[in-house]
């Protein structure tokens, strides 16, 4: 990173500048398909094979193929016939929508949700609120009541919220030993990815995932088999509700959503709930 | 990067998903005016000094001053009164607006222009085709009937293409010696920074800057003084006029805005007019 020993040539600037570049290059070759077309096929293709199979220009797909190989999301081998392309492993793993380390809906839900939002940054900080009316004409004081405005959303954010555990849950579960606690509540589990990964973990522990209703009832329907018979669920709402007893309580990713008078109202009320020991 | 070893933690897939909330944090603390509030105040400030003297939030400017922190683009120290903020050494000089250095026009060209055009493209692989109609409404066939819509929009873009020469021309100029060539055409050269940084270098020469009618007369009015008498002016567009004879041609951050057909057809134009040796 030596940019304190040359401030002649400011890196980490052209790198910062170019973030947004970088980080829609990697969603669009997600959300087009190219990761998954090339695990299909089995073989290196050339891009207007790419392009022919998934419907768009032979010059736009080039250049994104291109730019994935600057990125080393793909490979590329020169052969007589021209250049042909080819996943790289990491491209396999977590590019792909059927890897089951698949990151496809974290990327739609950052392209499509985020980004959008992130353009009103500045308006953001000066006002010291969310930007989901002005991004999406969606009024709300509360996050969640953005980002939750229809199933499709919550689907997506859901899924999204998934496919972030499945890396790295396992290691932020086992950073602790945990296998003395049984009875375990997950705050905002949602999805129930982190359960998952915690009652694999922990074979003697029960996770319930307390989130609200309509959370819950999404992912029953499409996260949580009933055959996971170690996970189970609580509908409410923990600000306003009753958080029931338990030996350990997991908050993760729920903090840096709220203000410090929320998370302190909300860490005194599990402090309180929370069995001694 | 050793992701070709732990394909276990994909570090460059998390780096890349965050790479448009970096550019937009340093582009927003850009924007709000924080590198030249702390490069004035000569002293370090809370945040809560900084965001009354920029009008905005306390929450959202402590967020985004920590985020700041975090990519070393600002220092912090804790004091009895609390944190204190203040520039890194690079922020100072490539942040501020002040700065012979300053990056601050090309950041908002990036972050108000570019970002947004770059939301679509998907639909801009789909179709092989710049997407300004699609985000500004701006129908064209040629990116820059686009990103001169206005004189307003072309300064912009001439004082960001400024500010990335201030950075690397003269690198680049001296990459190579040029010092036997005297007469010189600077094709597309726009706001003159790198002819500026050619006739430093080499006092020698004269930089002919070939560019559209309005562009000429924006760099006349706001980029280059009269005084300059190395640095002169050829009104005309590359594709349709004629080249005049010169020693040497620059193309540069040409060749990457047109199709193989058009920058063949450039080229071999080029070489027809440039003189022996």
């Amino acid at each position: 990173m030596g940019f304190t020993e040359d401030p002649d040539y400011p890196q980490i600037i052209v790198q910062y500048s170019s973030g947004f570049l970088v980080s829609k290059v990697m969603f669009t070759a997600c959300e087009l398909g190219v990761f998954d077309l090339l695990l299909e096929s089995g073989e290196p293709l050339s891009s207007d094979s790419v392009a022919a199979c998934l419907g768009t220009s032979t010059t736009g797909m080039e250049r994104l193929l291109d730019a994935c190989v600057g990125l080393k999301l793909l490979a590329v081998e020169m052969t007589q016939e021209g250049a042909l392309y080819r996943n790289t492993e990491i491209s396999n793993i977590y590019l792909t929508k059927s890897s089951p380390k698949s990151q496809y809906h974290m990327m739609m839900y950052y392209s499509n949700t985020v980004y959008l939002c992130w353009q009103h940054l500045a308006e953001a900080v000066r006002e010291g609120r969310n930007q989901y009316e002005r991004t999406f004409g969606i009024s709300s004081k509360d996050p969640f009541g953005a980002m939750y405005r229809s199933e499709e959303e919550m689907l997506k954010f859901m899924a999204g919220q998934n496919s972030v555990w499945s890396i790295c849950g396992r290691d932020v579960l086992a950073a602790f030993d945990l296998s003395s606690f049984t009875q375990i509540y997950d705050l905002g589990g949602g999805g129930g990815a982190l359960a998952r990964e915690c009652v694999s973990l922990y074979p003697n522990s029960t996770v319930t995932i307390y989130d609200l209703p309509k959370v819950v009832q999404v992912a029953k329907e499409q996260f949580v088999s009933p055959e996971e018979r170690q996970i189970t669920f609580h509908e409410g709402d923990f600000f306003n509700d009753s958080i029931p007893e338990a030996e350990l309580y997991i908050l993760s990713k729920i903090l840096h959503d709220w203000d410090d008078n929320k998370c302190k109202q909300l860490l005194a009320k599990v402090y309180k709930a929370c069995k001694p020991g």
